[in-house]
Parts: C-alpha cells; sequence; structure tokens
C-alpha cells in the first residue's frame, strides 16, 4: 500500500499490465487558496495511476520526467477517474499516459517517464 | 490560506514579487509504496511555491502546463526547501522555475506555465 | 506555405478541424552527430502538424509550452507521418497531441498547448 | 559534425565539461507561415547545445524527454545564442537547461533529460 494517496482518499480500482486505473473524490482538504482542487491533489492522483502501471511490469520503476496539463476546474464532491495506459515499454525506460476525467470529460492530461531499474544478479 | 497544502505540512517562508519560499519536513504520511516521499507529495510542494509566485503579481494566474524532473530520492526526515522564481512575465502568460532542495542539493526542478486570467472590468 | 518545413522536404497530407497530418522522408541532410534522424528534425515534423491543427480553428495560435518523448532512433529513408489531435479546445488556449509513426511504429510523441489570440475588434 | 543543425547554419561556440554554446542568424529559410521564427528552428538551436553538453561526459547520451517554452517571436535578422547547462549529472540519466537568448533578452527555455548509455565492455 502507498501511505500518501492512502491519506488523500485515493482507490486503486485496478493495476496490471502496464495499465492503472485510481478514483478519488474531492474534498475540503484537497482545495488550493482559490476554492477549487489543489493542482497537486490532481498530480497525485495521475502520478499514483502512473506509478502502478509502471511498477506492473515485474521490474522497479522510478519516476524521472512527467508533465502535466490542467483543463477544467475540479471542485468538492466531483469524482474523478484517472486512468494510466503505456505509450512505450522499452528495457530500461517507459513512458506513460494519463487522462484524469470527471465522468466523461477530461480535466486534465499527464505524461510522465520512468526509468527501470536493473533486476538484482 | 490554501487548505491541501495545510494539511500537508507546508509552511510559506515567503511570497511576492513574482517568486516564492515554502519548506516541508518528510512524515510517514508522504511515501509511497516504495518508503521514500511520493512524487505527488513533492509535486506540490513545488506547485504551491508556483501558485504563490504567479500570484503575487496582482492578477488571478492558473496553471495551464508544468514539468517536473526527479533527481534524487527523499527520505522521511529530511527537510525540503521549494524556491520559484520568475523565468518570464507576460501579459497573459507567465514561467517559473522552482527548484526543491534538500540542504544545499537538488532533489527535484519544476518548470510552469500560467494563463492570467483578465481583471473584471 | 511555412518556409522552414518546406525547405525540410515536410508535405501536408491534411488540415483543418483541429486536426493534421504531415509527412516526410529522412535524407543525408536530417542527421545528428551519430548519423540517425537529429532531434530537431522530428520535432519540426511534429511542431508543424501541432500549428496546423491549432490554427485550423479560425483564430491565431501560437505555442506556449511544448513536450516531445523519444522512443525509437531513426534512420535514413525510413518515412514519418506525424499527426495531430486536440486533447482540450478553450477559449483562450488549446493542447494538442502528435504521433510520429514509421508505419505502424510509434517513434516519437509530443504534446503541445498553444495560446489563443483575441481576434481584432 | 552533424549535419542538420550545420545545414540550418548553427555554429558551435564551446562544448565540453556539460556545457555547451551554439549560435545562429534567423535566415528567410527558417520561418514559419507567420514569418517569425519557426518554433521547430529554435528548438534545433536548443536541442543541439543539449545534446553537445550531454554527449561531452564520455558517455553516450541519448534524448528522452525534453520541454521548450516559447516566450517571445523572432525575426529575420536576430542573432540567437542558445547556453546550455547541467542540471543534473547521475550515472544513467542527466537533465540540460538550455537558454536562447537574443543579446540579454531571453526569448526560450528547454529542459531535457538523457539516458546515458553504458559503455561497451
Amino acid at each position: 500500500m502507498s501511505p500518501f494517496p492512502d491519506r488523500l482518499g485515493i482507490e486503486v480500482i485496478h493495476a496490471g499490465d502496464g495499465r492503472a486505473h485510481v478514483r478519488a473524490a474531492v474534498n475540503d482538504d484537497h482545495l488550493n487558496a482559490h476554492g477549487i482542487a489543489h493542482g497537486g491533489f490532481l498530480f497525485t492522483l495521475a502520478d499514483e495511476a502512473f506509478a502502478l502501471a509502471s511498477n506492473s511490469r515485474g521490474v522497479f520503476a522510478v519516476a524521472l520526467s512527467v508533465r502535466m496539463d490542467y483543463f477544467r476546474p475540479v471542485a468538492v464532491g466531483d469524482v474523478l477517474d484517472a486512468e494510466a495506459t503505456e505509450e512505450y515499454l522499452g528495457r530500461r525506460v517507459g513512458t506513460y499516459r494519463v487522462e484524469i476525467r470527471r465522468r466523461r470529460e477530461l480535466v486534465a492530461l499527464f505524461t510522465g517517464t520512468v526509468y527501470r531499474m536493473e533486476p538484482p544478479p
């Protein structure tokens, strides 16, 4: 289990075969100074899907570089789904796309690249 | 005050004139499945410095697109400083750089672009 | 017509309705010091698809921030297709995804955000 | 020598010790459909500085993921300097910052991460 997303109320729906799906409902603890969901909360949702997907391939994967694009503000009570898919899987690196949706609407888009550690000999 | 970074123990050291400095000590609630600081926690630290710096210019600024590069793992007890500086300030957009350091060591680097809302007429 | 992509041999297959498709064959002039296609050449291919797609919406669009992920090396003689699709279209900003493929294989992935200028009054 | 930047008139001022400096004057062949320097031309300038800096460390380095932020339009006749510096150098990865300036003015900012190949045994 991953303590940080767990404390934020993020639930794992699925993880495996280079994919992952996590979900959370936005509450008062997740807000920024403008009263909408904090960028760091939305990012953590995407980042956890990314971590689960990239670590489902049998080797330890660590984030190198990620991008997040924010499209629409998110309010208290909104339920968000983050789904990670694999864009590319190589021997030493992999790249994943994570969509954050509120029902069918895309509210943010994440792209992340991992380094895949060499297994112990 | 910003609820999400507040709940995570992030302290504002300074904000103003396109700059900001925030600080946090990593605790057990901030970890990922590998027992090191979660990428989302590090990101939130940088993102809050970015939000404070970009909103210190008199207009409401919202994040459009950000990048985070992770260099070194961070452990429980580490104290992290995130400092935001302005790379570019235009009429409608601005770009900021945020360095996350553990003492003098750079552990992650953030680059973010905001859209600056038009003031009400 | 756009002089820079034209000089590089980039051909426009389609542009309109937030989408674009361009194509080029890699030749000796496009290489880097290692004898494979230069990152700047691949980027230009994606960037031109991005420019055509984002400027097909009736307002002048300028690039703010872009990301490029490189997956596979590209050699002389390879024919590359870059196809841009719209991830998000707002009033003042838009985000596009561009896939660069060699036949069916994804060799690079581009994500870009534009600022949409206000039309003259 | 690197054929693609060479064909574009990019001159190497310096490369070594994790740094590089390249220069070019913008001409009619470098323009986009709006009559200003094409994003792909500016990117290639930054990317070449990045390649030279990251390959100056004794191992073969290949680009994984890069970001470019565009701040100001560039016109024919403008002379641009791109200077790359090392943000982080690890065993298997490295991150570089490249500033593109017209005299003292920052016109674009590039951040790039490389994978460093293992030397042959």
